[in-house]
């Protein structure tokens, strides 16, 4: 049972609604292990526990009781059930009320399971891992550490270069050949042309489309809705097959080069058409299934212009991307392989304003969550993959003893969370160790904390 | 122009009011020198600033800016004018509003002053001294260190003995002479006496009570607005007369002292009625034109047990105590010199539920701003004076190098936040230094920090 508004005492009733969450003892030493606890994110909270193996992994070394807690407002923790994303329901849905949640919740916890003293880390991939990071620079009477996987802390606030993100997705696929960026480049070139003729018919059946396209408007959402495409193989480039999101081959982006370099000279849109396959796995979670493909239903617009997914999960999302994480990626064919697909501030505030009745708030990221000045905060791993087109997004070198930026060479979106597997690369072995090692070191250093004041 | 609701986007319209703040470049070195921030409290930024001279004595020193920002739902800082205290528009009065209003307030007035490189140092007293801590707690990425002066951030999170306060008072008198606190003790009992056995008449007349007394309410009424009279006594104990809360003669507690012990064979009640004249400096600012005492109207029984005055602003202090703010005080006539006034957490629920319909979350505090668990926090003065009822409530011994506890012997409350006084004890004078010493390495280390990151 959790506190509907953290911070409003008159609010709808000083309500409550039940908040989700996953724990297991299998490896706890009951009432002093250390307590791991998972920041969920913008998802069904069991996606992620089934995808963060390394940390049941490290609790049974560390023999740690282990939770994962939904965030408010996805999975099956929404306040309002089906009216949460109804106005004004839906403006309970904001990062100090997720923190304060989490707060609570091991707060109580801790006294319900006798584990007062246990110190407690928390662990969080991608936005999961921005928690993680605001939950100890904002809560370290609570959390005497964390590991931020792959957590964009930085573009996220508005800071850095709206044009790095669809770059360096552009990069993953020019690392493993030029040609192949060349040949996605010149597809949409060709893409291009044939809209401005006109040739829509063409375009339907090239990629299979269930609806006739009719407009610019049409051409903007297929565009989107293959540069998604591209986005997803570069986060989940992992060295091996995953069900993460939806179902995808090992090494994603090598294996499309390789079937485009096979298949580039047939047909100059293949390039593209070939990520559709990508597409139907994600989608629909299986393939063959699907005949052909609705646009509109199929990739969501939103806030977020490195896509919105579908159901409810997407609605916050977009609120969120709305209001207080600043997402202002932009393509533009020059420093990326794709169409120039601005997206302002102001782009934002109109969609924003119409969506959701919301103006977004540029900057309130940064001076509530310290941005880049974190010199005063300690004990956070920043851990990064060099595949993954967020980690440029987040911290990229150690800010002191106790602020440890990872690189994981050969890394996807937080790789380091999965569980070990004959596939991963050095890297991430190593990084896991050197993880582990600072872990143990936290959780001693707050036994000492603890028991001085006992 | 302030923003309306920090945490809700979709709140009241998305609103903004109007944020007073007193401002004064007079001792600046413009774009360079540091700025002097007071996270104004429970009242008119007027009665602060004028009763915080040590701030703009350090400004002349350290080349500083002075800022004076009026905490909302005080002074003139009302969101909804004359409706700011109808439910639910008193909702919008937290202490975490309070917070964000001065993250972006100095967030902006940096940008417009040409002052982004200028370090932030917050002081404030009392309530205002533990949003000062909160400040650099929850904002070291604006606020490079904090000056909190007579701050009660533990007692007020819940922590330590609702025995105390009172306790405390008593000890003030104590101190100056035992006699004073066994006749004061001795009145009390007569009083309740003299109650018993109904003798309102008497009552009133000895007490210049405008209306006749007719219930056990009243005379708990009498009793609270006497307790609050010797609670303001030693409070502002200082050693020279002060306009501050009223009109105060220096050494109050000792003129009361003087005046009890000449007169006490006269009449056994004298030492409460002495209280009287207190009463009126501070209710009416002025001596002599007041003729009787209208119980009711100059003395409000709220959730601060240390006494509500009148008007808007003690509605205000009213609504916080009924929320974030824990005040459970008792005085018992044990362990203090008071008639028994209990004040449990169900008696503050009852009344809060009631009078705001808000239920009081005891351990909110404690949880959202640290309690005691402050040892990763830094760059803190903790000043209390030992005549100060507050004192205790506060931190008294330091925790590391840079959260330093300071103790102003003779010092009533926040005393070392005034100006210079030729009636200032030593240890004032030394705990002045002492600040100005660590403020100045401040923000010498503030600014190294952002050069880095220019």
């Amino acid at each position: 049972t959790q506190t509907l508004d953290h911070f409003n005492f008159n609010s709808m009733g000083n309500g409550t609604f039940n908040q989700r969450y996953l724990i297991t003892d299998q490896y706890w030493e009951k009432g002093f292990g250390p307590i791991f606890f998972y920041t969920g994110n913008e998802g069904n909270i069991w996606e992620f526990a089934l995808n963060s193996g390394f940390i049941t992994e490290l609790a049974a070394q560390q023999r740690a009781l282990v939770i994962f807690a939904e965030h408010r407002y996805y999975g099956k923790s929404l306040p309002f059930e089906k009216d949460s994303f109804n106005i004004p329901q839906v403006s309970l849905l904001t990062v100090e009320q997720a923190l304060a949640d989490y707060a609570i919740m091991i707060t109580e916890l801790k006294q319900q399971l006798g584990a007062t003293d246990c110190p407690v880390i928390v662990f969080g991939g991608s936005y999961g891992g921005m928690l993680s990071v605001y939950m100890r620079i904002k809560y370290p009477n609570i959390v005497a550490g964390a590991l931020a996987a792959s957590a964009p802390i930085l573009s996220t606030a508005g800071l850095g270069d709206s044009r790095e993100f669809f770059r360096d997705v552009t990069s993953d696929f020019e690392s493993v050949s030029s040609d192949c960026t060349d040949a996605v480049r010149g597809a949409f070139h060709q893409l291009k042309e044939l809209a401005q003729s006109q040739e829509y018919h063409h375009i339907q059946s090239a990629f299979a489309l269930c609806k006739p396209l009719s407009s610019a408007q049409d051409i903007h959402q297929l565009n989107g809705f293959l540069r998604n495409a591209f986005t997803l193989m570069a986060m989940l480039d992992y060295p091996y097959s995953t069900h993460f999101i939806g179902n995808m081959p090992a090494n994603p982006v090598k294996v499309k080069k390789d079937v485009e370099l096979l298949s580039i000279m047939d047909h100059p849109l293949h390039p593209l058409h070939v990520t559709l396959d990508t597409q139907k796995r994600i989608v629909y979670n299986a393939t063959g299934v699907l005949t052909c493909f609705d646009l509109y239903s199929l990739y969501l617009e939103c806030a977020d212009p490195t896509g919105c997914g579908l159901g409810f999960d997407s609605l916050a999302w977009d609120y969120q991307a709305c209001t207080e994480i600043e997402l202002c990626y932009e393509s533009n064919n020059v420093t990326d392989m794709f169409p120039p697909m601005p997206f302002t501030e102001e782009d934002r505030r109109l969609y924003c304003s119409k969506r959701w009745g919301v103006v977004p708030r540029p900057g309130w990221l940064n001076i509530q969550f310290w941005g880049d000045a974190l010199s005063t905060a300690s004990n956070i791993i920043f851990s990064n993959g060099d595949l993954d087109p967020w980690a440029n997004g987040g911290v990229r070198t150690s800010l002191s003893d106790s602020l440890i930026a990872l690189n994981i060479s050969g890394g996807a979106h937080h790789l380091d969370l999965r569980g070990s597997n004959e596939a991963d690369p050095v890297s991430v072995i190593s990084a896991r160790k050197t993880e582990a090692d600072l872990i143990a070191l936290w959780v001693k250093m707050e036994r000492t904390r603890l028991q001085k004041f006992v």
